[in-house]
């Protein structure tokens, strides 16, 4: 892990760069630093201006002092000379951050000095943000390295100085414009955060530095990221999974059709496709996804202001019954939210001082015409007993209602609240209302679903806080030597996929039973007279991979007469090498079950619901590994069909431990050979008659 | 249709309640009329004050003068009353707004005074609109009939006068509160509205006959409603299509769950749920759905500054990257909406003035430090092309963007692209231009994603524009006498379902063919001798609607031995005196065809994949009638199992005109038939290697 506590709290600066025209970044880059308040030792660097005893200095071998920091603002092509020539300076330098664009982003030419950069930070263990970064912001130090700035007062809006205000989120961005309009959209609302740092093209330190540094870093109590790719999926999850556990990640994905996928073959693939993953993956690692800026900035808003729900029974107060009936409509849809069940006793106490046509049910609806007293008596009933859930006040401004002594009383509950919310709904009318709420540290959400939907979110998360979420290791594989020399010897021969054969060899190591079946390449081959019926014949052959359409499978043959017979058709439409004699097996609940690589998270594993309507339903659950089989019986009450698994009007369930079973020895498989890339389970019947497991067809690909 | 030309455009206004006190809603609507700048003739009615010559009357009936409109603030006891007097004023009273709350609201005792107030508006044909609401606002009447005001300034917010801005939407709100939140929200972004009609109770006046009066009101291009419930969803769909078809009508429904709901007995039933119906009759009528309040609110600040998109090819110009991104995917999951193809030779045009590391793909990326000379060029090029096409200028505040003079910039643009919307994505640095953007009647949205809904919605309205929406009207119904004969000896049998035979001849006489079926009551009443085998046997009572969890169903019987022995067994566990013998259906492919008529907005035909697993996936289309053929054909391609229907994997497609065809003879059934609730096909097997298709069972219930 990266120390990068110097990178972030520096007591010494060098600008390369650094310039005395105001137009320039080096210009604004120092005029950021000076005006933030930050107390440390600034150095320009720029051998244009370095001559005569100037503040300016050629080199940053020229000072002798220890420099923590080196901001880089020169034109792409010299960045690395520069870089590179800082290494010799002593006392050594190793922070860098490179604001420079002209890398990756531009193309061919900029991608090569991006690759050279990344050498020379492997090479000389240095840490260096960006390149084409906007810098970061460290409040509590009174640093702004970045090349924006606070808005200074101008038309009654923006701050007197260019500080930013210290809070507690931690705000991470791999769009600079991005982070420069959250970091503007947060001065209007008053919103603090701990550090706000933009990661640009991540040639040295990614996401995961990044999130490793905010995790240990007591001022941060919560980190909101947006990304757009995701570098090394396996390292991401190791962070984030432990960053998750011990406070909000809140991650906005753009771009959502990632590169590097492969082609789709198996039904597998096409099973657990990109979105999909990443949801599961998001899920297991209990990170809050945000689908909209929007949502992202609620989030925000709500973290900057409350603590996360402990519970989830809302109270809603609202003075106006529209905003309260949709309130309840969102919380009538919420899996994560519901409303509290107001006590009879506390019914009869509202009831004292709320008029007859007030409602005491939840959400309680003081009326359209309530002072503020009425607001301020039903929440000092419902704060002695209920002041841990949490509570959203609503308010639309009718002209009785004075919404700015209402936040006065607001301020006053704010303290016995921790997880407190309110939607003043309006314009004019609830401005200085709204101010003031914010200024006392209340967050206000525009509508009653953006509110809700944040606090959702945080309930959800809060449920499953302190299991620290990882997924399944590729370092940690164990090769495991019987199978692996099947694996092996098919590797040699340039096969991609598995007999029938090899596969149950390696199923059974593990403890999966394949269908009875005969496997032969001719006539001759098989004892003709041993053989039952009905039977099923069908290819063996890997060129042959939706044997359905090609006509490679026949069913129910009766005699040896039929069964000739589909041999030679077989042989002959498809030119086929090796065939599989499978008895008829009872009709049962088809299933599939799946494992895939994913190209940058590691092996998933999905369950659906197999046949001939696997891919018109997609009806399937993503299993991250590592599971329980306790976690794997719980995911599958997310599938469609869990009811008829679980005993459809009053037919008997299935035994759910049967899938559990199977889905644990591919998550077995998968770790010990890593050669394996994708195995496919369709269909596995499931009876619930008390009979096995039927496997019918199984393949490995690798 | 009531005459409410007079009731929004008076020309005299007396209010019943007029106080001198300050505090009374009698004084303030007094006020907000004056202060609104109305020219007409103001009487104030309250025999409290009305002696010594003020300017107090004691009663209505002394202005010998025409009274266009009068508004009621008494406390409710008394409103009916005073109304009833006011009928013997000469010349005639027509027009009322009840503000008064103390109605259906409160109670029993209300609901009295309610049905006691709609009773006085039917016996002497009087508008009267309310109770328990906020009144009206006629903007270009100047002319605030409402006990809401705009805010006066007060701390740099809100207005210098009484008056609201005039637009050119009109705001109908079944909630006061949410009413006022909405006007307050306007004044704050310079929304304009042509009318503000709170609709209170709707205990005469309601949601129908306001949108009949704004169909033609020719100041109102388009409508925004809010409703909790639907009083007559006849005559809602009736209005409600007309209006669509003219202007866009806006709607977002609170209160998921509607009342009156007959128990749900059949598949149809529970496949046809209240959201979905109420989703299915909004797209049939072209009503635009908001889901929230802040698509409400959106759709609402986008066709106050444009046209409806005439195209879906949307372009994004942008000076971040990552809110194009957020923009591409929000686009690449909508149905709606397209990225418009950057033609080459434009692209090459664009380069000419943009940097090496632009992008003139669409989102057209000007990168972070655009000046606003770039938003220029790249608009003026685009603007010679496609104009006609909806445009979306996203801007972050970087140090080198100047917010103010791309706004100023977008002004002049604003007049060739019709439908032109603005992201300003931050806080303090982007206020005074939003403001400018706003002034100069430019939509600028919080986020890409906000606009982009609301830019969606309206594009699909326009797909289906000028096409008059509407729905199956009961009051068509013509009576067939045929089929009502045995429908109507069912009916004094107290039969609540038909007979397999008597369903048989209904269908019969519309088209539709069931499976070759005998009827029978015991083994005597069949020759036996003359069936085939395989067969099947099961129950035709009423009393066992679901067979086969009743084990009254015996499939695949091989002789006459198994027929007697499933005949006794069936008689035996069930107790059933009706039963059916079928042949064995060849396998195809199990459909559902029901039809259920709703409570409110009467026949819905559901079109569903049937079988097992029909109540697990749910997949069904809801089809409103009156239907076509095509449009029946064109439905069916929204199932899941679409892809199957219409051929799977090199496998023969399904003769859709099949299925069209039942659901034609279904809507003439019910259009027929006033006595028909619901109809259950289910299944009807199709095939597709040219057989016709198998109704093994189908139930007609009255």
């Amino acid at each position: 892990m990266k120390n990068l506590q110097k990178l972030f709290n520096p007591k010494s600066i060098a600008i390369v760069g650094a310039s005395p025209k105001n137009e320039k970044l080096g210009y604004i880059l120092a005029r950021n630093i000076l005006s933030g308040g930050w107390r440390g030792k600034l150095y320009y660097v720029n051998p244009k201006y370095s001559r005569n005893k100037s503040a300016y200095l050629a080199n940053l071998n020229e000072i002798r002092k220890p420099v923590d920091l080196v901001l880089v603002v020169i034109p792409a092509p010299f960045v690395n000379q520069a870089i590179e020539e800082a290494t010799l300076a002593r006392p050594k330098i190793e922070n860098f951050v490179v604001i420079s664009a002209g890398f990756k982003e531009i193309g061919k030419e900029g991608q090569k000095l991006e690759e050279g950069l990344e050498n020379i930070a492997k090479k000389h263990k240095l840490n260096i943000l960006g390149p084409n970064c906007l810098g970061f912001i460290n409040p509590s130090q009174k640093l702004n390295a970045t090349f924006t700035q606070p808005q200074f007062k101008k038309n009654g809006f923006g701050q007197a100085s260019g500080k930013f205000k210290p809070g507690k989120i931690a705000i991470v961005s791999q769009s600079g414009a991005l982070a420069v309009a959250l970091l503007d959209w947060t001065q209007n609302l008053s919103v603090g955060f701990s550090k706000v740092i933009s990661i640009g093209n991540k040639a040295a330190l990614d996401e995961c530095d990044i999130l490793n540094f905010l995790a240990a870093d007591k001022k941060t109590e919560a980190v909101a990221l947006y990304l757009e790719d995701i570098k090394d999926g396996q390292k991401f999850a190791e962070t984030a999974g432990k960053i998750a556990s011990q406070k909000p990640l809140i991650v906005i994905k753009a771009g959502k059709n990632r590169a590097g996928q492969k082609a789709i073959s198996s039904h597998t693939g096409s099973l657990a496709q990109d979105e999909g993953i990443l949801e599961a993956i998001f899920e297991k690692l209990n990170i809050v996804e945000a689908k909209t800026i929007e949502e992202f900035q609620n989030l925000i808003l709500y973290l900057n202001a409350d603590k996360i729900p402990a519970k989830k029974e809302i109270i809603i107060l609202t003075n106006a019954g529209g905003p309260g009936v949709l309130a309840s409509d969102f919380i009538g849809n919420s899996k994560s939210l519901k409303l509290l069940k107001i006590p009879s006793g506390m019914k009869v106490e509202l009831k004292k001082y709320l008029p007859g046509s007030a409602s005491v049910e939840n959400p309680i609806d003081i009326i359209g015409d309530a002072a503020p007293e009425r607001y301020k008596n039903t929440l000092k009933i419902i704060s002695r007993k209920f002041a841990a859930n949490p509570l959203l006040v609503i308010l639309t401004p009718q002209s009785q209602t004075d919404p700015e002594n209402v936040a006065r009383i607001l301020k006053a509950y704010k303290r016995k609240f921790p997880a407190f919310a309110a939607v003043f709904m309006g314009g004019a009318k609830v401005k200085t209302a709204a101010e003031s709420l914010r200024q006392n540290g209340i967050a206000n959400f525009e509508n009653p679903e953006e509110a809700l939907s944040a606090i959702e979110k945080l309930a959800k998360y809060n449920l499953q806080k302190k299991k620290a979420g990882f997924i399944f290791r590729q370092k940690d594989i164990q090769l495991k030597l019987k199978t692996n020399a099947i694996i092996q010897s098919v590797i040699q021969e340039k096969r991609k996929m598995l007999f029938w054969s090899e596969t149950e060899k390696i199923f059974k190591s593990y403890g999966i039973r394949l269908a009875n079946s005969i496997s032969f390449e001719n006539l001759s081959g098989i004892n003709l007279k041993k053989i039952t019926y009905p039977r099923v014949l069908k290819t063996d052959d890997p060129k042959i991979i939706h044997r359905w359409d090609k006509k490679a499978v026949f069913l129910g043959i009766q005699n040896e007469k039929g069964f000739r017979h589909a041999f030679q058709k077989i042989k002959k439409t498809t030119g086929a090498g090796k065939f599989l004699a499978q008895p008829m097996a009872k009709p049962g609940l088809g299933m599939i079950v799946g494992l895939k690589r994913d190209w940058s998270f590691g092996p998933v594993i999905v369950v659906g619901w197999g046949g001939t309507y696997t891919e018109i339903f997609k009806d399937r659950v993503i299993l991250v590994p590592p599971l329980t089989a306790d976690e794997i019986k719980n995911q599958l009450q997310k599938l469609k069909i869990f009811p008829i698994l679980s005993g459809f009007r009053g037919e008997k369930k299935y035994n759910l431990d049967e899938i559990a079973k199977i889905v644990l020895a591919l998550q077995e498989i998968v770790a010990e050979n890593p050669d394996v890339d994708q195995i496919d389970i369709n269909p596995v019947l499931l009876y619930n008659n008390g009979s096995k497991y039927q496997i019918l067809d199984a393949k490995i690909y690798f």
